[in-house]
């Protein structure tokens, strides 16, 4: 089963997205849960500039294990806002949780858009008792609108699967283009499952698989002060209840990864002005984290980014990446593979001009595989990330984000 | 008096460029004092990934503190080339040890240009004896065009200077427009005096003055592997001989300082493709080291050097540029201001429509300064950087460095 669907729907939840201002693009959206016994949790940015919704987000989070509703704006940030900001989210929270009748520390609340901007509290009180009008099961893509901003193409996947003989869904809606590195929880993204789950392993389960798929990415190496992903269960399978690590939750686990996995390389696919989308492989590092800085390194070099939008075959930018990752790995060691073909083994070029014809040609494609073998342990990760275009240049120096 | 000068002269030292294939751009060079006990010391890259050249050269560093000659060549970088590629540069040591009749310890050796691409030897073979034909006090900018790769200006500063009451001149030279990032070495330099200096304080002086100017750049992050910076002194002006940190040698890194800040200035001002020229000052933050991580955060923001490309005033990225370096100061307390106007204080932005309009306008000259108060030490550190333009995206995807 493809992971990558037109919309999503996933029992027991509804989706309502709506523009503010009545007219142009939906921005301000909400998905609840129709259980009353939803749990939920959540990974936040590790940005030290944290958004006023974050900080409200976390607060409830340790209030209450049950979230029945995560309520989303696009346009303004509300991120370095001050005490009025944070007073801003906390109404939006009380408003949505008031119409909805739940209790405020069941809801979970982010923003998207410009930092530094306040919300516009005006249109956004106006717009939330409008809410629940158009909420139902198959909305998924108004909420989806609702919390784009320069994203060109809706995120979404949605998987289903049977757990103790029940059918399970999972699905997951996200947003991001720009701002996008793989050291933090991630852009904004919101994952909804019916399968009964205890909030300690439900969070456990995200914070595991994110680690290896929304924060294995990097557009441009910039890291939102927003990025929150949460995760609501609303036990509505009816399966045995997952409560801790048996083989029920590795059925779980594997699932997620799946979605978040699509979601993530959705969200590469989807990087501001990308031609290119590429795979950083990296195996035999000395540790996970070195083979992760390394990887990094290559994902946010502008040299080694400028050069893939170019189809520019000058893999001595990547050899150049990688030390200057520092990790103190041999690199006298390292074999470098692009497309398949050898370009660099034990420190020195693999020279074969006719081969280099080749490997140019391969660069054409959109689909780019580097793999680096450090040759000095057991150690590796895989990093999605994309090229440097003319029109990633173009985009920010006109939008304002 | 001007430290910025249309050629470089310093008693005792001579130089030549040439092409090596008769025609085109001059593509080796060479420095070198006419005085046999010039004492030479050199600060190199800190990438993983060292160069053939700077292995080479850090080796002669130890063998010996006498150093007459800097040869360069560029177009190809002699980095991740393996053995045959120090042997080499080693080679290339000895033909201008030999054509000069000087000790192969006694010079320093530099390359740039593209990565992995061995030294084309038979052309260096045949120029390196062609060099000391035209080899003059007057023929800096045949040694500076020799050196030069996408650099579209000659980068040189020159100062003179009473010491002892002695005459004595500093002069540097430089290439540099990519791959160029703070934490390290940096590009290629050469600085060249007639001071009489020991070996220990020229070293000395060099690391000292190095870390508030060449490295205290950043066009795009990148480090190169090639990155060096050779300091001569021939003791022709006949000073007082500098041996120990008396005031003489503050007076001689007074005017090293205001040397490398003009090279390091004109580096950034060439940076690929620039169109701003951005002072970042960091005042009053816990430590130096943090400050500086958050200088470099900003500098090497994509979002950030976007914007400013885009002459748009989106200060939020600032912040979310000083949130990312995650140094753990308290971001609450910061005050930013952007050509001499505060648009954030204390956690949040300063509102004014107007102002706003009034900063907007000042973001469309070249040069733009940005202040960040962090008002929670007495740490600071000033970079300058660059902002990110569609020109730095073509250099970038057609040129092979």
């Amino acid at each position: 089963m493809s992971v990558r669907e037109k919309s999503i729907s996933v029992p027991g939840f509804v989706f309502s997205g709506l523009s503010m201002t009545g007219a142009g693009k939906r921005n301000l959206g909400v998905v609840y849960s129709l259980v009353k016994d939803t749990v939920g949790a959540a990974v936040f940015t590790q940005n030290d500039v944290v958004a006023a919704p974050v900080i409200v987000s976390r607060k409830n989070l340790e209030l209450s294990p049950v979230k029945r509703a995560v309520l989303i704006n696009s346009g303004d940030a509300n991120a370095f806002t001050g005490k009025p900001g944070i007073d801003d989210a906390q109404r939006c929270v009380k408003e949505i949780a008031g119409v909805l009748k739940l209790d405020p520390a069941h809801c979970f609340v982010g923003s998207t858009g410009v930092i530094g901007s306040r919300l516009n509290m005006k249109l956004i009180l106006k717009g939330i008792p409008k809410l629940p009008d158009t909420a139902a099961a198959a909305n998924s893509n108004d909420f989806i609108e609702a919390i784009m901003t320069t994203d060109t193409r809706k995120k979404l996947a949605s998987t289903v699967f049977t757990l103790s003989g029940k059918k399970v869904t999972i699905a997951a809606v996200a947003k991001g283009a720009g701002m996008i590195m793989p050291d933090m929880a991630t852009m904004l993204s919101v994952i909804l499952t019916d399968a009964a789950i205890s909030q300690e392993m439900l969070k456990t389960a995200l914070t595991e698989t994110i680690e290896d798929t929304l924060n294995c990415i990097s557009v441009d190496g910039d890291t939102s002060t927003n990025d929150s992903a949460f995760i609501l269960a609303n036990g509505k399978a009816g399966n045995e209840k997952i409560t801790k690590k048996n083989s029920l939750y590795q059925a779980f686990k594997k699932q997620l990864h799946k979605i978040l996995e699509s979601i993530a390389k959705q969200i590469v696919n989807d990087g501001e002005g990308v031609t290119k989308f590429i795979t950083l492989d990296i195996k035999n590092a000395a540790t996970r984290e070195k083979a992760k800085k390394v990887a990094v390194s290559i994902a946010n070099s502008p040299l080694v980014k400028t050069a893939f939008f170019g189809e520019n075959f000058n893999w001595g930018r990547i050899l150049m990446a990688i030390g200057k990752a520092r990790t103190g790995m041999d690199c006298q060691l390292i074999t470098v593979s692009i497309n398949g073909y050898v370009v660099a083994k034990k420190g020195a070029p693999v020279a074969d001009p006719k081969t280099a014809d080749v490997i140019a040609k391969t660069l054409k494609k959109r689909n780019i595989d580097v793999k680096i073998d450090f040759a000095q342990g057991k150690a590796g990760v895989t990093v999605w990330t994309c090229d440097f275009s003319l029109d990633y240049v173009k985009i920010n120096a006109n939008y304002i984000s």
